[in-house]
């Protein structure tokens, strides 16, 4: 028995597009469109209206092509009615602006912010009358919208149970996704399906559509609030499913506040999403921090690979990594090939017993016996070295809150620059405990954990520390507004190659770059020229890919993960690892298909050099560049790093590599091999500045 | 970095199954299996293996074919860490049962428990030593398995996020099910997919794998705790997904309890999984309200259908439909068709306002001015006929809680021995209200709710009072503890027809019974023989399917839907309506295919009578019956009612149909021809008992 559900019947029956109506405010608001709005360049449309029930949506079209039907927006709450129904439009708002911004480093000096914005503020018809505001900022390449529940009398503080917002795809695509809410937090392969088999997916999801149209559902901005996941309804259509914690609503705030942005990039093809992905900077605040001149980018080695290979342990004992002799080793091995940093793992005092899920033992300003803090910290300055810290939670987070000032107070009194964190539990495990004493269990991307990452950061820049998350909270593009936030890994990386059964197969940068990169830096490790990982299990790469991964993968701070036995091994490939930056005034991607390969040449920053880095995958690939993003009239030598004879992941070939200079020009066309497993790296010295020989 | 990702990393990619040990318990168990058991008729295997994280799971074999591959136990907290790893099997249990019992109403008189029965007690090895029990039943054609926490010093309250549990199907195959946490309740569709399409889904889900292997998952026995839904992980591995409720645990509960069962049914076919189904019933305990000869299962006619078309309102007013006047001609109508029951709905002060999602000025004792409550009791007691109460919430569920006694008393005052009762608000919106005054939203399955409809019901038999929940929470076979809980909604049913923008597909009901209707029966208000909704609008079914679905869609109390004035048009086929018994001693599905078709017989009870229905879906089909279920040496008097000349659902000759009679006997077989949209209903008359002749 029921009344409501006639009208609800034809809601989940209707599929008829509304007809557009003016680009002003119609005053149709029963079943119509009530706004509409354009990017700059008129192409993207977006299209607001409201059901006979009230209800309102949002649909996309690109190019007069449906993208997104009609897609619900609305809040559940845990103790009030939820907003959704019964909606008046009370005004609608425009603006456009058209700015640029520079980043303090980053893959763009300078990242253009042009758009038109549209905020449609509702209102329910009766009961309790309560208002929400919805802004969409329109790019000519994509699309973020938020809401806003402004200060009311009926809605004072806001107990979110899940948003309603809902991404409905017009039509079938492929889905490029990895799931939620299971044991492994973020380290999952990326997952190729249909559109219509995704299950609960994090975002970055990236999809093409069957007319070839690539999109990326995201968010930018994600403070005090939950992560957004993707859950598959029916068929095409997505909803929004935040990320739970401890409490019983996934978000509670005090109304009065906006919602990170869910965003929704768009291109014609991989390489233009790639740029698209500017947006999530762009949706961002500018930097909160100021003066950020204490920042260090910049490679590193580390104490790490031969823990995660089993060789070394992060616990003491006789094959204790985190020895004063060994480091010493690392300091010297970056300073003799212009590595600035060197991470050290297992310092402190914590990790004896079973710290996984459990880093209540961790002392964070403690070293070891055998890590004589005070030497290394005058060894590293006298050898123009930094150490990079690294404060492993075990998931305690609470734990490490209590010591946060402590922890960076330490990082800065030892000339430490950058710290990398961890939070190694599974999902749900998240320790949290509150100043009552009541413990608590939260996920890695709930709304604590969300603030709980910002306070480390706005901390660590108290104390100029740069922050490097592992087990973090996905980045949304934060890094603009507090750019010591400098990367995090939240993906899976090159760890993996360290375990024998856990191998990445050779597509994965492929995925990476067009997924979870589109999101941000990632922590990526690269660089294991040995090409094996525990008990000379083989990587499934070859060895000119590793150093494409430099240019493919950005990030401000990038590993080169080997240890300085295995480098000494290939000093013909170091120079590259040398070489190449990790701050870059420009960017273009050549050419890319998610999944299977990627081509991308970045301006290193302060100089006239580009570099190139091609990934393939499991595939023998060819593709031909040209070289239109040199600078005309000069001749630049190219010192390229390929694929050499017989080269394969699956065969000792791995490590066939070819290394040779060519003199080319603006507008000359390069062929591209690449093996299966394969890559390609590329240094254009510009002259003027003598390219060195190796 | 980490450590115990290593590990983690070998169990993510660990496909091979474990070799299985001998039926007793293995000491092997790191990695490997440590108690394997069998059905009774060693068809079915599950084996309990401990991984090399001492992380425990199951798998289901089926005569030798992996059907389950090794799927996840254990549970999440929100306040203490979770239950998986680092578990040892402390001891393994096993038992055997082959009993039956008697349902004192239902499909079949008599029901088999055969099974097996195995728990294995695993125990944390180090910290805090929690315990947990795992208890598998075992039947021929299915499996139940439930945890037990009992009663510990470190586990002394369980505030559960979430089950670990998983089910990794072994191979692809086509799922039918619909989707969860979306707005509409459970009223959706059922979605045919393939299996690695699935979103999140409801229970039941169906799922025929590609050898043909049917399968349904689903769950018995749900006590204070959150129903189960399931979210598909990857590929075809799917993992419990608890439904929310308004506190921060999904379940809380002090230890020493146990889940409810988390059921598997396995068969050759549709047919087979329709009779596996009995197993959600054997996995609930015994009726536990002694005598119920007051229970009345029985048809009923209502005050309903002209209010879901549009044309009486629940509410007063000139259009009100539950009048004096009204309900005394609807006793008049039932009393001449001997069908003892008339609902009437809006009978009671509260529906004047907004009351969808609202149900707080809904007064159960309180009887609108135009409805004379005691000359409506008298008069139908006069007459031989009872009325059917209703008590809609609006979603109100501790509104109605502080009147539960008061409803029910009134209810026995009057002679009214069933209440229908109704939660109209969408997901997510359960209004509570906690003694402390505090406000929550529940969900409709949340543990809250499954404890109110508990209640409910048990306050119910204290006044003699039936229940037939809509909008309820799912049915997993309690109506064997509590036989007055005759019947739920909980489906998408015969309302959808009256609603122009809502039709059922012809292929609805053939879903519904080999999905839904395995976990118990529907209150579907079959026998719309005017084949029209709101406005004349063409419900796609023929008349003989109409009568069909008395057979097919097994209820103990089963409406008449349509209005006395349109069964006053159709008295040849109102006979079939008369005469079909809403209790049997026997059921067998004859033959079916999930969303295609179904023939199913039923005995009626205390009679040699048999009945038949069978449903299609949009295409003609036909199939032939063998007629062995009759008694040998008897000759039946068919008395067929078939989809006649022409007939088809997309044409005015969904009317069309051939009522007659054969004289049949065991052995006999029948054609079954169904058109498009169209069903068949025979009653089989037995010897000794002269067929009424229309």
């Amino acid at each position: 028995m029921k009344f409501v559900p006639l009208a609800l019947a034809f809601a989940a029956f209707s599929f008829s597009a509304p007809a557009l109506a003016q680009d002003d405010l119609s005053q149709k608001t029963d079943g119509n469109v009530v706004a509409r709005a354009a990017s700059p360049d008129g192409k993207l449309t977006v299209t607001i209206s409201l059901d006979n029930e009230g209800r309102a949506s949002y649909a996309v079209q690109r190019a007069g092509k449906p993208l997104l039907t009609d897609s619900r927006l609305g809040f559940l709450f845990t103790d009030a009615p939820k907003l959704d129904r019964g909606m008046s439009v009370v005004e609608v708002k425009r603006d456009k602006s058209d700015t640029s911004w520079n980043q303090p480093f980053g893959e763009w000096s300078t990242i253009r912010d042009n758009h038109t914005e549209m905020t449609v503020r509702l209102r329910e018809k009766a009961d309790l009358k309560r208002e929400m505001d919805v802004t969409f900022r329109i790019f000519d390449d994509g699309i973020g919208f938020r809401y806003t529940l402004p200060t009311q009398a009926n809605l004072k503080h806001a107990n979110i149970a899940d948003e309603l917002t809902e991404f409905a795809f017009a039509g079938p695509g492929t889905a490029w996704w990895k799931p939620a809410y299971l044991w492994n937090r973020e380290e999952y392969l990326y997952n190729k399906t249909p559109l219509d088999a995704v299950g609960t997916a994090q975002t970055v999801m990236t999809v093409k559509l069957a007319d070839g149209t690539h999109v990326a559902l995201h968010e930018a901005a994600l403070v005090d609030y939950a992560a957004m996941n993707l859950q598959r309804a029916e068929g095409n259509t997505f909803k929004a499913s935040l990320t739970p914690g401890a409490g019983a609503p996934k978000v509670s705030r005090d109304a009065g506040f906006s919602t990170p942005w869910r965003t929704i990039a768009v291109a014609d093809d991989a390489a233009g999403l790639y740029a698209a992905s500017r947006m999530t900077l762009n949706l961002n605040e500018p930097n909160k921090l100021g003066d950020v001149s204490w920042i260090k980018p910049g490679k590193f080695v580390g104490v790490w690979w031969n823990m995660i290979k089993g060789e070394w342990t992060w616990s003491r004992g006789p094959k204790h990594g985190a020895t004063t002799a060994h480091v010493k080793q690392y300091i010297d091995f970056a300073a003799a090939n212009h590595i600035p940093g060197v991470l050290v793992e297992g310092w402190n005092v914590g990790w004896d017993g079973n710290w996984f899920g459990n880093g209540k033992d961790m002392n964070f300003d403690q070293p070891t016996e055998d890590f004589d803090a005070a030497e290394l910290a005058r060894y590293a300055k006298a050898k123009g070295v930094y150490l990079i810290g690294h404060n492993e939670t075990g998931g305690s987070a609470s734990h490490y809150d209590s010591q946060l000032d402590r922890a960076f107070k330490y990082a800065q009194d030892h000339g430490i620059p950058v710290v990398k964190t961890g939070y190694v539990t599974d999902a749900g495990q998240i320790e949290r405990v509150d100043p009552d004493g009541s413990q608590h269990r939260e996920w890695h991307e709930s709304q604590w954990m969300v603030n709980h990452h910002l306070r480390v950061v706005e901390t660590a820049a108290k104390y100029h520390v740069s922050i490097d998350s592992h087990e973090p909270v996905k980045d949304t593009g934060l890094r603009r507004t507090y750019p010591n936030w400098v990367a995090r890994e939240g993906g899976r990386g090159m760890e993996y190659n360290a375990w024998e059964g856990g191998k990445n197969p050779p597509e994965h940068e492929a995925n990476m770059v067009f997924t979870q990169l589109l999101g941000g830096p990632m922590d990526f490790t690269p660089g294991v020229l040995s090409l094996s990982g525990s008990n000379g299990s083989a990587i499934k790469s070859t060895i000119a890919k590793q150093l494409a991964l430099y240019v493919v993968l950005y990030s401000p701070v990038v590993m080169a993960a080997d240890t300085p036995e295995n480098y000494a091994k290939y000093p013909r490939e170091m120079k590259f690892i040398r070489d190449v930056p990790t701050d870059w005034s420009d960017t273009r991607v050549l050419n890319g298909e998610v999944g299977d390969y990627a081509t991308i040449v970045r301006k290193a920053k302060g100089s006239d050099d580009w570099y190139l880095g091609a990934v393939g995958d499991e595939e023998a690939r060819s593709s031909t560049v040209t070289l239109d993003f040199l600078d005309a009239g000069k001749i630049y030598t190219a010192e390229i790093y390929r694929d050499g004879p017989g080269a394969d992941y699956r065969t000792d070939a791995r490590h066939s590599i070819t290394i040779e200079t060519r003199q080319v020009k603006k507008g000359d066309t390069l062929t591209i091999a690449l093996a299966p497993g394969g890559g390609e790296a590329i240094r254009f010295v510009a002259p003027g500045k003598k390219a060195r020989r190796r």
